[in-house]
């Protein structure tokens, strides 16, 4: 049986009735025990909204998150590696009251079939669901101010004014009596215009639960309204039509005839030695669990990281002039990377031979809404793995390197990001994101210059400068559970040049400093050292080179957050004042700007939103301790015209790399192309030209223009 | 008819008589006329050694050196850009008198065939060749000291030693009337043993002219030798065997039914938009020039670079010990990349459908010396190219972006070096380098510690500290021929937070600085800003943004030389003080660490190898100028375990991108996954379990443990 409704695009919604007679048609298929950290199932998911609903007696209330309660890493450690209970599924529930802004943490035991615990929780907003921010656009556009604030500028069909919801930020002219959007407005010419080609002058505060209006903040230039830019810049098909060259790209087909190199068990992944478990929610989208490895030099598996998730994000936006200045995204804590997540396409967002999986989110009412082929499974070539020829005889060895990459994009609101969870055959992790989608714009009179705060992408169209910011949450398990970071910076002997020891002046190091407690745990990354970090384990030693077994951080790409100290932005995204944290781990400390980040104040110690400035803070020890480790990276973007009207991807990564964890290079074991012969792969010399010495006259070989 | 014989590896090589018979044989195929750019080919490199001989009177000349003379760049660019004359062709010969060490420059014409110039050049070395290299090993294998030095620590079958000849670096013993080469020395258990994990505690030096050695330096440790680590480590298949694993990864087919995308007319390829030439010399390997692009909004053909190269690169080694202060190889200014490229093989090197360039250098008996398959040209699917879905209805446009990569794979000794040339759809010149190959070993005794120079990556093995600095060299053309580089700082906003203008803080921009005289343009990485430079033709505006076209160049890979200043790399490797250097374009100024690198001192204003600094200081206008960049960009190599025996391949990167270049995006003209469908790739959920909805029953879709 199939979903009754699609109320938000791309999700298929079950009612309780279909979730029902789902659960019985699928039931003799269920044969693979549930995981304690596979997400909630679509009967999961209306389970414990039933029970929340008896449990309240069925009134008044609205569901804001359904999602896998995590058992507690004891239960699950014990669970895992030796033999200990399986833990009880659990849900953990947040809902709103309807029409008011109470918010009540409820915990479901799905095992027992009852509610656990509710917690009102005080001063806090929930994440903004999809149906949320459908409630944005639908009270503004309804609103009479809202109107005539539009017929000022010309716009009396309102049916093509719209209005992407926002977080707000934080107001400062309302509390936490009132559940906050900001709607961006645009207008569009047509149902499929580019609306960002055409931003009007104005943001709408509205009240999500009271569903009204409360302010219009209208950014007046000379104290007059700012014309609609009216030029169009489209690029969908249906405008383009025939202005796409067809003929230049010739198609590359990537087949794995004998079927792909990963095997599943439920979500259990195992690939090429490396194994683990992909978890999804509504907040970080894809997480992955129990990474391990087997050691083909010590003939046994392990562990390499618990827990992998992107956890946070900001999108500081630099321009200073009202409203502007509420622009900070904050796309996992205020509105959910599972949530904005895209239904994947095979051939377009990835290639090859690809197995999807599929999220399963809730709707407001506590229905299951799935969101098919949210998670993208796929292998890629990697280009060389190894080589060395001996020059002496051309003895040659080489062979070709292999990406396993789970992947997901998502969409924020005019903005799009691919997230690449990727591991290769040298045993490294890296994380790639990939940002496109559409600038966001705002509209620009002909006496106004966009910049130093913006860039004129176009006529009348100013796009603001602005840094993405991420945080990837690394839950170490480098060989075991206890771990100690170790910051390495290269350095310069200190021997003046000349004196013994450094004769030459050649001598350099690499200074390792321990980090001992959370407060040293709070990191800058430097430039002028090639600063990395090492997460070992000391108390393995890898017996080739006698020092603790460790992976290394790498990331270059980590800019300072350029929002000044004591702004609005540096109070609320205290992950992003440093490159990394490295805090001792404890339940619950998942979100590094806390758990209800809309309209967060980030003022320090507030207890029912700690982040992880405040767990440096508590100053405890991290050495060989079980630890988490923040790791902030991203990119400042000045618009660029070519960023218009749709952004070129743009990538940015950060690695993690065996560092003496292994004893030998761990990818030996592959082997080499001379072994594994590639019969696909074609030399063009010779199977268009025939004999290669034909092609040599003039030097350098010639190919025939009919190529 | 082919070649004669086959004196060096992978070489084929031919003498005069095979060059005239395969010049006959081949004539009616030479239907393309060369271009001015074209690499010399084998009946030129044949004709001017045999000018030269006939110019000497055929004595006592060994030939170092005979690569195309480039035109100068006024008499091309009037060919090229104005129908100027066509430039005649013209060898650059590099010649050492037979047993001495004096250096000769000849200027042949070709078109003339006649000596134009004969220069002697004082105090200087030209570079080493595989040849030289050969003689290095010969020499001191038979050299009765180094037998002994061999005998005192057990070796006495000399077969089994083995030499890696090496530049000296700077020996202060000698000055230059010495051709001096180290020999690091190395044992073998069998012929293909790998002698990387037998490191002897000795290096010789020789004189490569008169094929002596000079000194053996030995390392003792507490006043003695230093036993030879016997353990052996291998990774050719010969002693794998059984050790690969080939059940765990499936083919990945790469196939272009269609054919590919490129297309060449002699060595200029025009491939989506893209416009260049390929040039080859022994030196830099790769040179591209010419590289322009179709803009679809202008309409025109718009260039990019006249030239792109890497033109230098320095290995400094970090342990101070005599005689290890010596190792920092400049492989391309003492070896030449050219002279050191790999021959390539289809579906190991590179996968799909393969264009190979051969390569074509000369022997010291000027004899032409083909490499085959020297230059890869191949595409590869890029991942997402731009993406967007509209939140409220799904509406969603994806189009796949492309890459082409021009490469080639270096041996230098023990070390491998793969550089990938890489254009992609939107606009961007990516230069990739992979290193991988063995590190430089060195013994280790019970007594001693690696750390902090080195690593221990086995057993009385130790590997030292070292940097990768590569330099590209890129000359310009950004629409035009008087660009200008602005350096761009992402910055805070000056005013406090709460005052006028910066009320919430938010506020930052980019702080841009154009870079006037060439002592400007010698510039740091500044990683707290995310500093880049952005190349700009200030007489082109774009319209869009009324900025300057520009291309912006991006580096977060620089590290600073760790060698102290007035260290002896310091010195010689003066191009890695600074990041970037940006000169005024003169005639003949290619290498920024001078012609003539081998036993260079770095002396500032050396007439016979002046260097980039020397260029710098002259402090020339650069400003909308005919300008030269010289970007440093590397690694810091602490050496891991799972870098032994043979290294995973590690990438680096820097990037030219597009920055207000085009009015917009330029990659819209590709069509969306929708409009251009890719029926190779498979969605492995409904291929192989029918209908999708029986996956989904847990939450997350499973798959059979039989995939």
């Amino acid at each position: 049986m199939g979903p009754d409704t699609e109320i938000i695009a791309g999700y298929e919604v079950y009612t309780p009735q279909a979730a029902a007679d789902y659960g019985r048609s699928t039931r003799n298929s269920t044969s693979t025990a549930v995981h304690p950290l596979d997400q909630l199932s679509i009967t999961e998911i209306t389970d414990a909204a039933s029970i929340v609903k008896g449990h309240y007696g069925n009134t008044g209330v609205k569901f804001n998150t359904i999602t896998l309660k995590e058992p507690k890493k004891v239960d699950y450690v014990a669970f895992r590696d030796s033999n200990g209970p399986r833990p009880d599924r659990e849900a953990f529930v947040i809902t709103v009251t309807k029409g008011h802004h109470v918010v009540n943490e409820v915990m479901v035991s799905l095992t027992k079939k009852t509610v656990l615990e509710v917690r009102e929780i005080a001063d806090v907003m929930p994440i903004l669901t999809l149906e949320d921010l459908d409630v944005c656009e639908r009270v503004a556009r309804n609103d009479p101010r809202v109107i005539e604030t539009c017929r000022e500028i010309g716009l009396t069909d309102m049916s093509k004014v719209f209005f992407d919801g926002w977080a707000v930020g934080a107001d400062e002219r309302y509390g936490f009596d009132r559940r906050l959007q900001q709607g961006l407005a645009y207008w569009r010419a047509s149902e499929l215009d580019n609306q960002y080609a055409h931003p009007l002058d104005f943001a709408v505060v509205i009240d999500t639960e009271k569903e009204e209006v409360l302010r219009i903040d209208i950014r007046k230039v000379d104290g007059k309204r700012v014309a609609v830019p009216k030029d169009q810049h489209n690029f969908l098909p249906d405008f383009i039509q025939d202005g796409y060259v067809t003929d230049r790209l010739k198609p590359i087909e990537i087949t794995q005839p004998q079927g792909v190199s990963f095997t599943m068990n439920g979500n259990e992944l195992s690939w090429a030695g490396f194994h683990m478990h992909i978890g999804f929610n509504y907040r970080e989208g894809i997480v992955i669990n129990d990474v391990s490895v087997d050691d083909m030099y010590e003939q046994r598996r392990r562990m390499l990281f618990n827990r992998l998730s992107v956890a946070e994000m900001v999108v500081p936006y630099g321009n200073p002039d009202i409203p502007h200045h509420r622009k900070h995204a904050f796309d996992i804590g205020e509105y959910g990377m599972g949530l904005m997540t895209n239904p994947l396409k095979v051939g377009c967002d990835c290639k090859g031979a690809i197995k999807y999986l599929d999220a399963v989110m809730s709707t407001s009412q506590g229905y299951a809404a799935v969101l098919p082929n949210a998670v993208c499974i796929h292998e890629e070539d990697n280009g060389l793995l190894y080589k060395h020829t001996d020059y002496r005889d051309g003895t040659v060895v080489s062979a070709r390197d292999r990406k396993l990459i789970i992947s997901q994009i998502i969409t924020a609101a005019n903005y799009e990001y691919g997230f690449y969870h990727t591991f290769s055959l040298d045993g490294t992790y890296k994380l790639e994101v990939k940002l496109t989608g559409i600038l966001n714009t705002v509209p620009l009179t002909e006496t106004e210059e966009a910049a130093p705060f913006g860039t004129r992408v176009a006529k009348n169209l100013n796009a603001h400068n602005h840094q993405h910011i991420f945080s990837l949450r690394i839950d170490p398990a480098i060989d075991g559970l206890k771990n100690t970071v170790i910051q390495n910076d290269a350095v310069s002997s200190e021997i003046p040049v000349g004196d013994t020891g450094n004769l030459y002046g050649n001598a350099f190091y690499c200074k390792k400093t321990p980090l001992k407690t959370s407060k040293e745990g709070a990191c800058d990354y430097n430039h002028d050292t090639s600063r990395t970090w090492d997460i070992v384990n000391t108390n393995k030693i890898n017996p080739a080179c006698q020092k603790p077994v460790g992976y290394k951080i790498i990331s270059r790409e980590s800019p300072n957050l350029l929002c000044k100290p004591g702004s609005l932005v540096w109070r609320r995204a205290g992950f992003t004042r440093k490159t990394l944290w490295v805090t001792k781990y404890r339940e619950g400390e998942l979100f590094p700007a806390g758990d209800y980040v809309c309209q967060s104040t980030g003022q320090p110690g507030w207890p029912s939103n700690e982040t992880v400035v405040d767990w440096a803070e508590r100053n405890d020890n991290i050495e060989n301790e079980d630890i988490v480790c923040w790791l902030q990276f991203g990119i400042t973007h000045f618009p660029r015209t070519e960023d218009f009207p749709l952004m070129p991807a743009e990538p940015l990564s950060v690695m993690l790399r065996a560092s003496n964890f292994f004893q030998k290079n761990p990818a030996l074991w592959v082997p080499p192309a001379s072994h594994d012969p590639d019969t696909a792969s074609k030399d063009l010399n010779k199977c268009c030209e025939g004999a290669k010495t034909s092609t040599a006259d003039l030097g350098v070989g010639k190919i025939s223009a009919k190529l």
